[in-house]
């Protein structure tokens, strides 16, 4: 039984096959809840790691061939380019078994399982919406699945061959909440074009701007503030892992790309005009510019918050805190003590000074509240 | 006498013009450091309101004409495209004064300064650093400058005529101290520059991947996780201050976006070809998406963190916080007893769920105390 109260669905043995940053972690959640997991990897010492943090047992780990129990559900946790191949063999292997994968591009996956007639009855495709810019057994967490949209992506039944059986769905389903995902269905061509907007898009822009950084004078990346650290953080991430996934999503992505690089084209020609004839000869290029920032703020506002709820939905403050120990403990000490729950928290670093600005946010309704016990308590509180 | 010891250099009276964002913050710092500060604004509201939230006192609030003291420095934080006229006006007015501006782009009020015959020897442009996501005096805080780069462009001598007097950038370098900022000298076509690439580019770039989820299906946006989040958060921005700023530097911004779209057309073109044909068919297109990410892993490893250091610097673990009030305390307050102190934070939320994880970067010296001390404690931690 979970902390909130949800009995184990997931029967096992569940075999989790690829022991990487997806793979450890689903093991670890499973194993933390009492389901029996194997463990195999084309690499003998990332399976070793993976049983090592407790994400369960290696297959062959008894000896004797044949020594391993029957699996009823394998998770394909392989990178994105072999996923196919290793369902399809998982399949085939085990004749009675449930078979999904993580991997984050679905319809690719789903044309190579039918390319090779595997018995797609048993097969339901899935992706955990969860990753870190590390990869690899050592990041793993359980937790990693918690609270994030597991897609479930089911296979239609096509030119006479049946798709995912309902009970295929329902295990990976069981799955994703055992470890607490939230499983969502959708097809796997409207996931393919989601990720391509929501995932693959910001991971393209944030290695475009991060690039213009290589050759810039010191002295200009000593000026960088908050903005650019946040628009670029994602290009940290592995370059080996989102080639593939680029490469699996090629058309949807280059479809997602194709309209911003027309109105990238636009701007640059609004811009261009300026600086040539200065705002006086270049009538509409202000409104142009206007048009690309107001379709960013739009754009902006569909992003919904925590719970669902929108970001716009919450109220902030900022209070100024000491960098030393204890100075947040305290801050948030106080903030509980007022009965308030916090929604969201960014902290605001202060280079070269001593101190930081905490933007704290709350419901609306608690706002006031907030604010009256802060000041209380001498802290010093900023609206706006 | 601040906080951190050092006393107050600036000699009031100071005046500020333009009851903005950044005015009203600067009037709000030297108000609070005892500095006699005069606001004045085309809007007779605004300027009342800075005024009531203790930013200073209305030019001409005592009735009679000629009753304001002359002040000895004037900061004109006017709006960008007005503030070259502003700042040669309050020269003229003001014959006994140093004048600076806080506008973001700097060689085109240089250069409109001296088609108005500007005396420059008492003028030197600055910029600080600080901005938020909401302008006006309503946003205004005394500490937004606190820590942040305060860009001084002192003019150069040309044609004959004097630029910056030494007495004038040092007024200006003492006002950016005095309000917690840090200066910095640079010219202003290399600010320009800079700027350009560290905060015009983000934005954006931002802007232009926001403006991509406007037409996006509810269910696509619903899977966006913290990397979309970040990438856009900045597109949230006031689009007619920013058509300001991109105006003013257009030649610049438009020069950092160029080889932008050249990469973006390299990578679009890759991404065409892997569509179109697959791998084997497109020789060449994974290492031109390999290229791409791995330019931005560089590119991101540029930026500096905290106190100057590197990001890459801090060690990092992973905390799994339950979200209700007084959890973030009782964390925060067990960090602070391990003496170890918080770099950077990030509040990782769970939608749906009742759970945060919250990611914790300390010195690399400081990690094994923090994580023995948080398990020690009863905290779920995750290293990785």
């Amino acid at each position: 039984v979970s902390a909130d109260g949800a009995p184990v669905r997931t029967a096992g043995p569940v075999l989790v096959v690829g022991t990487g940053l997806l793979g450890t972690s689903a093991g670890l959640a499973l194993a933390a809840r009492g389901v029996e997991v194997l463990l195999a990897d084309p690499s003998p010492s990332a399976v070793a790691l993976a049983a090592d943090l407790g994400a369960g047992r290696p297959v062959g780990a008894g000896g004797a061939a044949g020594a391993d129990p029957e699996p009823r559900l394998v998770v394909v946790a392989a990178p994105p380019d072999v996923t196919a191949a290793v369902v399809a063999a998982e399949l085939a292997r085990h004749p009675e078994a449930v078979v999904t994968d993580v991997a984050s591009v679905k319809a690719g996956v789903l044309a190579g399982l039918r390319a090779r007639g595997a018995d797609l009855a048993r097969y339901a495709g899935g992706h955990p919406m969860a990753g870190r810019e590390r990869s690899g057994a050592i990041a793993a967490r359980a937790d990693l699945f918690v609270g994030r949209p597991w897609v479930l992506c089911p296979a239609p039944a096509a030119a006479g061959a049946p798709g995912s059986s309902a009970a295929a769905v329902a295990a990976v389903a069981d799955l994703a909440a055992d470890v607490g995902g939230m499983p969502v269905v959708m097809p796997a061509e409207e996931h393919d074009q989601a990720v391509a907007l929501v995932s693959h898009l910001p991971q393209v822009a944030a290695s475009l701007v991060a690039a213009r950084l290589r050759a810039a004078p010191e002295a200009a990346v000593a000026l960088a503030g908050q903005g650019l650290r946040d628009v670029t953080r994602v290009a940290a991430s592995d370059p080996a892992l989102w080639v593939q996934i680029l490469g699996a999503n090629a058309g949807r992505v280059a479809q997602v790309l194709a309209p911003l690089r027309d109105d990238l084209d636009a701007l640059l020609e609004a811009l261009r005009r300026l600086d040539g004839t200065g705002a006086d000869g270049a009538p509409g290029a202000h409104a142009a510019l206007a048009r690309a920032l107001g379709a960013g703020v739009e754009g902006r506002a569909r992003i919904p918050g925590k719970h669902g709820s929108r970001a716009a939905e919450y109220s902030a403050v900022t209070v100024l805190v000491d960098d030393r120990p204890g100075e947040l403990a305290r801050l948030f000490a106080d903030i509980a003590a007022a009965g308030v729950n916090l929604e969201e928290l960014r902290l605001d670093h202060s280079p070269g000074r001593a101190l930081a600005l905490a933007e704290v946010s709350v419901l609306p309704a608690a706002r006031t509240t907030l604010v009256e016990q802060l000041g209380a308590h001498g802290w010093a509180v900023h609206e706006g």
